[in-house]
């Protein structure tokens, strides 16, 4: 039976550790880490996932910066509160929670986010580096940042080991392909035009689950021993709960979890760690920050 | 036995392909793509890669412009000649021959050059859109656009295909690995810490070989009918020889082609691919300033 990870726990020893920095920093320098936490509209997960954002922010002394505008907030004026928050010293990270309406180009304005503020780490230039041998971004992207940080605090070795990342989003399986590529492993990109990624995933020693499809990776796929790590979050419908839905990773979670040697569950996995690595890039723009500037 | 891919025969296809492009640029604006080409100092090899380049220009209607410094020159100057090439209009592609002397920085001198000019595609903003999906570089650099055109050009599908990068290098191994998953391949990157690596390559439908280790792919780690691109270009001794050496792939050719489905040979395979999509990066270049700016 796989040791189960509890991303949970992890995630709470990470927030105290970034708590004591917060700490130290405090006061040494008089100054804390800040977030701007930037939303526009009113779309109930968006607000759900900000102010978890907040909660965590207020919780871990991190100065957490407001920003809420309304769903017909321009392009142009997004873009200068964004300026605005680039030129304030206060402010250490920018978030802009997605989707954004319809009417607003998200690249662009994803671009127009200062490099030394990316705490979300999407932007280009930071992929780039990410991807080249010898430069190091200013930022690793929060959920791909929590996955190897699972893999290492649970003792799983990387390098020279086979990775299979299923799923290669901007936001996920490509930088988390990266990542893997940069600790040494052998990395193998499973996606949508893969056949038979069963066959792929078997000869896997580190399987990182990343495909939005509800327990698509069974038991059987698994090679005995290999680390598991299930970033989907899929709602499935479930009468026998009141909400009329539970929540399930792209991992066969029972099955699988005979089979490998650890697995995330979902939920409790993945999910607790990707807001405290946006909590920890916070804490490191602001190291940055206040050490150059004082 | 494998089609041998004639990389010098589809180099002159697309210089033919360029050439007649120039022609109509010329005829249309009355200007023609310009490249300008850097070298510092008087290494043999340098000297004669930068001669090819200029060479290769005046033969399809590029003009090139010759920037020649000596070895002891400051990096402010050097930055300073980049400086003054990204102003001119009539320059729409700079390469500075790398290796620069050990004084100078060369990551500094490269990010230096106007990303519009960037016809080697090594900025690490033109890696990071390459890298992502739903964004596109500039430029693509030269030696993996070579390796695609190569597999395009001999009717390869490269969509839901096995490929297997060997070497993950900036300038060859990752930025093709990125190519290949642009176009659909399920990807692997095979590097130094690869355990076992014949057993990963015999899955391969396609093999990029840029590990720069001479023949150490054997035929027997090559699928049957596997397509084979071989960007090594290895000097071994070779005592039957005038000149004492002789240049071999990072493949055992004579092995590998009783094997594969196709093959580049070394000289002759990619070697001469990669100097045409300079050619043709920079054509791309000023296409791209001529139309924006008439």
């Amino acid at each position: 039976m796989a040791t189960v990870i509890d991303g949970k726990a992890v995630a709470q020893t990470i927030r105290s550790e970034i708590a004591e920095e917060v700490r130290l920093l405090s006061q040494k320098y008089g100054k804390v880490p800040g977030l701007a936490v930037v939303i526009v509209g009113n779309r109930k997960d968006s607000q759900s996932y900000v102010g978890m954002k907040r909660k965590a922010c207020a919780e871990l002394g991190i100065k957490s910066f407001d920003v809420d505008l309304p769903e017909q907030v321009s392009q142009a004026d997004l873009i200068k509160q964004v300026h605005e928050l680039n030129a304030n010293p206060d402010v250490h990270g920018i978030l802009v929670q997605l989707p954004l309406p319809k009417h607003i180009n998200e690249e662009k304005v994803l671009t127009e986010i200062s490099l030394e503020k990316d705490v979300d780490g999407f932007h280009p230039l930071n992929i780039g580096k990410l991807a080249m041998k010898g430069r190091d971004p200013l930022f690793l992207p929060c959920t791909p940042k929590a996955c190897i940080e699972l893999l290492q605090r649970s003792g799983v070795t990387i390098k020279g080991k086979k990775a299979v990342v299923v799923g290669r989003s901007n936001i996920v399986g490509l930088p988390a392909s990266l990542l893997l590529l940069k600790a040494d492993a052998t990395v193998t990109i499973v996606h949508s035009h893969t056949s038979q990624p069963e066959s792929i995933i078997r000869e896997a020693d580190i399987v990182i689950a990343a495909a939005g499809q509800p327990m698509m990776i069974k038991g059987s796929w698994i090679k005995p021993g290999a680390a598991v790590i299930d970033v989907g979050t899929n709602a499935v419908d479930d009468p026998t709960r009141k909400s009329g839905y539970r929540l399930v990773g792209d991992v066969h979670f029972e099955e699988a979890s005979k089979t490998a040697g650890w697995i995330t569950p979902v939920p409790g996995g993945v999910g607790p760690m990707t807001v405290t690595m946006l909590l920890k890039n916070t804490l490191e723009g602001a190291k940055r920050y206040i050490e150059q500037n004082n």
